[in-house]
This record gives structure tokens, C-alpha cells and sequence, in this order.
């Protein structure tokens, strides 16, 4: 599957870190875009740059906020042609600055939305453009909008600066046929200037080949982690998409090596994959908050009492 | 999805075996026989049906031969409208005996076989049939498969008693767009009176939704198992497709309720799922033996050093 558009993103440190409050060490964040610039993958997301007023650095690590110099520290004398993002929630927008994207280690902001957020989202994705980034809006909570809405927040972005828009199946609810419709939604309300990214979690093994679902009606851009590292049950495995692109600039080996070396001894600290909690409130299209909080508790493998309590839950409208 | 015609079958005990030399407890057979009954699936596979001669019981467990008075002594007691299938490999037959139907516990006989053996495979079937059961062809390894060979062995089957006809991804090589074609492919050289299967395996994390793309595609025999249980990776779970299939006579609780209380337990003694010697060995269409074998040394994890050797050994005919 070569296609010389497809552009992959790596955003291991970004939703990794939404499970460990974004304390990564600094030796594992340089190990990790050490790989990825062997490797050839194009894109990597190195956290969030959130506002210290409204998240206190007491309560999270480096990871949440991305400083320019941070991030210059990290890359120093590693080789690379690896692109850097950084993500911004448009609902928590504060006083977060950007200095002309010549003058920062980032070349692309990302800015991640709900659709009632989107005029927020716009307003930031246009400064970032004047400023010289590479823009996106991740459009969350993608399987929960009703139609009319979406319709309006893409109408709305085709006006935009922005580069690429993704879908991002945050509950791990859609099945194939569903990522084939919004790609193709997607698809006829943007101009062809833009692009179209695809963000899948993996609460019902279905990130990877939701991606390739994506892939196959014409998204360019695809987000993947390595091993699958992310909150919940994760994302789309780096390595097995790296296995279907089959593009000649991709080395696989330094992605297998960093996986040995680097996840999974960070597997033993902290959780992620394939996990019961995590496939109910997929498959029940909800937030995976509810299962989160349960494997903190003695009865994290009590999977029918909780799919019992989520689903009268659920119909109790 | 609902369509009446879909049938599930659980493969658990079978497939699962193939991690364990079959040696399953009584009582764990029971509780996922009394776990199935409890959920409306359609079939549960019990084990194989093998030759003493060329399968001595030295080295095997119980549900490697599936002797019909074993199965009894299983099920009496519990209220059950399952029906119960065995497996015997083609290639394997020696002196396997049946009696008719109506005196087994069994209702099906599903043959397992390569395109080479398909005679020995079609005569077992055959037989089978008159005997009064319901009868299955797998065609394993068809991912290696040359399509004239292929089409020569469909065209056989055509003409054969057997009523389901199997696409078995052995290496777990498969992608969607493959499953599709295959499906079709069955389609268009068996007559409307024959079904068609599919038997996924997980090691790209695909079974599920390779699973669902056979459905899209009007396969209507579905293997999964509890948790994914199988050799290797694994299988399409069980929990994932019930929840995609939607069917009003599943129950979904007693397949969590032995998921935590059996699969957990038992995953902590025998390994299967998503493991990178395995994503290597479907992702190069191999027999996921190699994975197998490194699974049991020192350098069980040293994905790179395995990858280099796969594919180096591949490339050099």
C-alpha cells in the first residue's frame, strides 16, 4: 500500500502521557524520537502545550506543556527529518503563546475539538497558520455528533487555514462501515487542498484496521502509537501500520527495537491494550472514564457487573 | 447485525487446545459449555477427533481425540440448545471412527485441510454426511494459496456433500481487502445451497474485523473464541463479535462471567495474544511456528534480532 501522501503520525509521548500525567523521563522521550527518526516515520506528537493557569504544573509532568526550549534539549545532536506536533485542547485555550513557527522545534499544531467547540478551534488554527505551522483539528467524540452539526463544523473548516481534518473515534465505538462514511462525509464537504487524518482507539481491536478502512477511502494522514500506547485501551499499533504501508522509506527495525527496550518495561508500570472495561464502553459507545476508574479498584475484573451497571446505566434515559 | 442466517461457533476449547496439548480440566470444559449454553451461540467445538495410532495419548490430552462418551459425561446436567462439533485434520486420518449421528453427541464434523489434501478431505466428508452430519471443509494456509489450485478445490467442493466451506487465514496474513476477495471468490464456485465460513487469526490484531469484513461479504459460519484463546495470537474474540452481531438471542454476561472467572486464570499459565513474534510472522505470511519457538527462550523478546532473521531467511530462495 504506497501512496506517497500518507503521511504517518507518532503520537506515543502525546496520548501515552494522558496515562501517566505526561511524566515521561526525558531519556525515554530521546530514545523514542531517536527511533522514530531511524525509522522514517514523518510526524511526532510530543505532548500538549496547555496553559499553567489552568492546568498547575504541580499536578503534571514536561509533557503537558511542551516548551520550545524542552523540546530543543531532547533533540540535540539525534539526526532526523522527523517533523514535530504538538496538540492544543480547543476547549482549554488560555494564554498558551506560539513564536513564529521559523523561531520554534515545532512544525505542526494540532489543535483537538468537539464540534461545539469549533469556532474556538478555528480562531487558533488560524493564528497558527499566520505564524507559519502546519495546522490540524481533530474532531473528538466524532461517533456521538449528529449529522446536521458535523455538517456545519466541516462547512466551517472548508472556509478555514486548516491543512488536514481528522476523525477521531474516541470511544473505540465505530465499526468499518462507519469510518467509510465519515472519510467519505469528510471527503465532499472539503476542498481538496485539504486533508483528511484518521485518529482510532482501540477498545474493540479495531484501531488498525479502522485505519486501514481510512486509508482505503482516501485519508493521508494517520496517527498511530508504539505498541499502541494510549489512554484506555490505546491507538493503532505504529508497527502494524508501518507492516501495511509497505512504503521503502520505513525501517521497521528501530520501531521492534525501542518496543523491546522502551515499552515494554513501561508496560509493567503503567496500563494500556486490550482490556474487557475498555471493549464495553466501546461497544457501548461511551467515554472510557467509567472503565479507567474501575481497574483502579478490587473489582477491575468484574466484567459482567460492569457491563451490567454500564448498560441499565445506558438505558435509563 | 442481524441476519438470522449467521451461525457462531465457539472454537475455544479446540484452537485453545493447540497451546496446551488439549490438556484441559473437566471442569473448566464444562463451566465454558455451560458459559456458551447460557449465551445463545450456535456451536461449540470440543476438540479433535484423532488417531490413537498416530497421536498417542502419551503425549495428549483428553480433547485431542473427543471420545463421544467424554463429551457426555461433560454436558449431562446442563440445559443446552448448542450444538457440538469436532475437528479432524485430513491429513491426519487414520482410523477415525464415527457412529451415526443420531447416536453422537455430535452434530458436526468439520475437516481441516490443506488444498493438497482436499480428496481425503472430500471422501471424510462424504462419509460424514451419510452418517447424518452437518459437515465443514477449512481450507487452512490459504494465504499461500495459488488461485488455479484454489478454484480446482472449490470446484470439487461444489460437487461434494459438505455444507460450509471455510477460509482459514492460518499465518493471520490477511487484510480486509484480501478477505473480501477470497469470500467472493468462494462465493462465485460454490452453489447458494453451501455456506461459507471464515477462521481468523490475530495476529495483525485483524481477526475481528476481518471477521466482520466476511460477514459484509455474506460468510455466515463465524469462529471465535472466548478472550481470543488460540494458538499463537489467537483467535477473533468471542465478547467483540457478539457485540457487533447484535443478535437479540445472545446474552453477553455469562461470556464475561467466564472470561474473569476461567480465561483470566488460565492466561496467567499459557500465553496467547497480541505479541510482536507474531505480528512478524503474519505480517510476512509465515507459519507462526518460529514465533512459537522463540516464545520458549531466553531472547523471547528481542523483536528485532527476530524480524531481521524472518525476513532475511524469506528472502534468500
Amino acid at each position: 500500500m504506497f501512496r506517497e501522501k500518507i503521511k504517518v503520525l507518532d503520537c506515543t509521548i502525546r496520548d501515552g502521557g494522558l496515562i501517566n500525567d505526561h511524566y515521561f523521563t526525558d531519556n525515554f522521550v530521546r530514545e523514542v524520537y531517536r527511533a522514530l527518526s531511524e525509522s522514517g516515520i514523518d510526524y511526532m506528537e510530543m505532548g500538549y502545550r496547555s496553559s499553567r493557569e489552568l492546568c498547575p504544573p504541580k499536578d503534571f509532568g514536561t509533557w503537558k506543556y511542551c516548551d520550545d526550549e524542552k523540546i530543543r534539549e531532547i533533540t540535540d545532536g539525534i539526526e532526523s527529518n522527523l517533523k514535530l506536533s504538538v496538540m492544543v485542547d480547543a476547549h482549554r485555550v488560555k494564554e498558551q503563546q506560539f513564536v513564529p513557527a521559523e523561531k520554534s522545534p515545532f512544525d505542526m499544531v494540532r489543535v483537538a475539538t468537539y464540534v461545539k467547540d469549533m469556532d474556538k478551534a478555528i480562531e487558533l488554527v488560524n493564528r497558527c497558520h499566520d505564524l507559519g505551522y502546519e495546522t490540524t483539528v481533530n474532531i473528538m467524540a466524532i461517533s456521538k455528533e449528529i449529522e446536521p452539526d458535523m455538517v456545519e463544523a466541516l462547512d466551517q473548516l472548508a472556509e478555514s487555514q486548516v491543512d488536514v481534518v481528522y476523525v477521531v473515534d474516541s470511544f473505540g465505538a465505530l465499526y468499518c462501515e462507519q469510518v467509510e462514511y465519515l472519510v467519505k462525509l469528510f471527503r465532499k464537504h472539503l476542498p481538496a487542498t485539504k486533508e483528511i487524518g484518521v485518529h482510532c482507539h482501540n477498545n474493540q481491536q479495531l484501531a488498525f484496521s479502522n485505519t486501514i478502512e481510512g486509508i482505503i477511502h482516501n485519508a493521508n494522514f494517520l496517527d498511530a502509537s508504539l505498541y499502541g500506547i494510549g489512554r484506555g485501551p490505546g491507538n493503532c499499533p505504529l508497527e502494524l501500520l508501518m507492516g501495511f504501508l509497505k512504503n521503502p522509506k520505513f525501517k521497521l527495525s528501530p520501531i521492534l527495537r525501542v518496543i523491546e527496550e522502551q515499552m515494554l518495561p513501561m508496560q509493567k508500570d503503567i496500563e494500556w491494550g486490550y482490556l474487557i472495561p475498555y471493549m464495553i464502553t466501546g461497544m457501548l459507545n461511551e467515554h472510557p472514564r467509567a472503565g479507567i476508574e474501575m481497574r483502579k479498584t478490587a473489582d477491575k475484573d468484574k466484567y459482567a457487573k460492569f457491563y451490567e451497571e454500564i448498560r441499565d446505566a445506558e438505558g435509563s434515559y
